[in-house]
């Protein structure tokens, strides 16, 4: 089996890096091969998380070389939003919380895209699907994007699920999740370059 | 909340109309109001099992009407499969085992494909998932959408999921599964129906 890449959108925003960094991570707990990519710059709000928790950012790619078997594609499904090449891989999985539009396959995958304010909030469920237990610098990851695609709990699209797994991870992560979110939200704000993406 | 619809494709097959009745029973369990449909005439095969389980088909549909809140397409996600005016209905779910394309929403919504060989073997995890036992009823047209979708498990499309699906839903169903599945698929045979789509 050859190597699987796992990445988010371009213009890359905290759900998408922490979302490619965790999933990569319980691939490899569940005896898969794959390395997660990023396809943009980090944010400066993404690089206080990743410097918080002490982890580092994915791999720049440009476009998916060829020995890679498969991708895996995070927080987004729409082909304009992926790699460049994205018509020329095989897509195994796809994890994600947008409308679909503008995807297609021409074989059979794992997709699945579930109507909550984060791609993180599933990535949190289908560890639990899976009984792995999430290290403190993961759950902090996802907390991370939670935060970030729900201003803290607080956007229209934020549901019960986001919020319940918001808990649960800052518990896990040692984070106080007000404290800890607004000092989040504030270094992105600071350079005023979030991503209109969610 | 209105009403929701759950319906397979076109020229429906056994997992086609056994996911929509299994699913919508599945549904009212959990709480939520859901009726199944179907898109045309039920195959002599597919009439089999129903006859064999004592199960009524679902009602006939042409379009989806404005009492309708919502839809559930099971066992297809392209438009030109389903209903002639899919463009203009919410569709909250999809549940099916085929590549994706031609396929897209303006929200975000549940969407579940899994790389089996039948739409059958997801819905018998789903019931798990929910803690839900299976009826007697619902078992023998789980196991019969995955004996047609297979060809009693001989299939290049069949997995693991399916084969352990079938064993499992044979039991609870009461029947032997070789003889049953020869039974049944040779009363679809012998009226040469069976549609092109698995
Ligand atoms: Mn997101
Ligand atoms: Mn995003
Ligand atoms: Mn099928
Ligand atoms: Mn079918």
């Amino acid at each position: 089996m050859g190597k699987t890449l796992i990445f988010g959108h371009k213009s890359p925003d905290t759900d998408t890096i922490a979302s490619a960094l965790v999933y990569a991570d319980l691939k490899n707990t569940l005896g898969f091969e794959a390395q997660p990519a990023r396809l943009g710059e980090v944010s400066k709000e993404t690089q206080f998380v990743l410097d918080y928790f002490g982890v580092e950012a994915p791999a720049y790619i440009e476009k998916v070389d060829e020995s890679v078997d498969s991708v895996i594609l995070v927080d987004h499904n729409e082909f304009q939003q992926s790699v460049d090449n994205i018509g020329d891989v095989r897509i195994a999985e796809v994890i994600d919380h947008h409308k679909v539009s503008n995807f297609e396959t021409k074989e059979p995958l794992y997709f699945r895209a579930e109507p909550v304010g984060c791609t993180a909030t599933i990535l949190n469920k289908m560890h639990k699907e899976n009984g792995v237990i999430l290290s403190k610098e993961n759950a902090g990851l996802l907390l991370s994007a939670i935060i970030s695609d729900t201003l803290l709990l607080k956007s229209p699209t934020c549901t019960t699920a986001d919020t319940e797994a918001a808990h649960e991870l800052a518990e896990i992560a040692g984070v106080d999740l007000d404290k800890y979110g607004l000092d989040m939200l504030k270094s992105g704000a600071d350079l005023n370059d979030k991503s209109a993406l969610d």
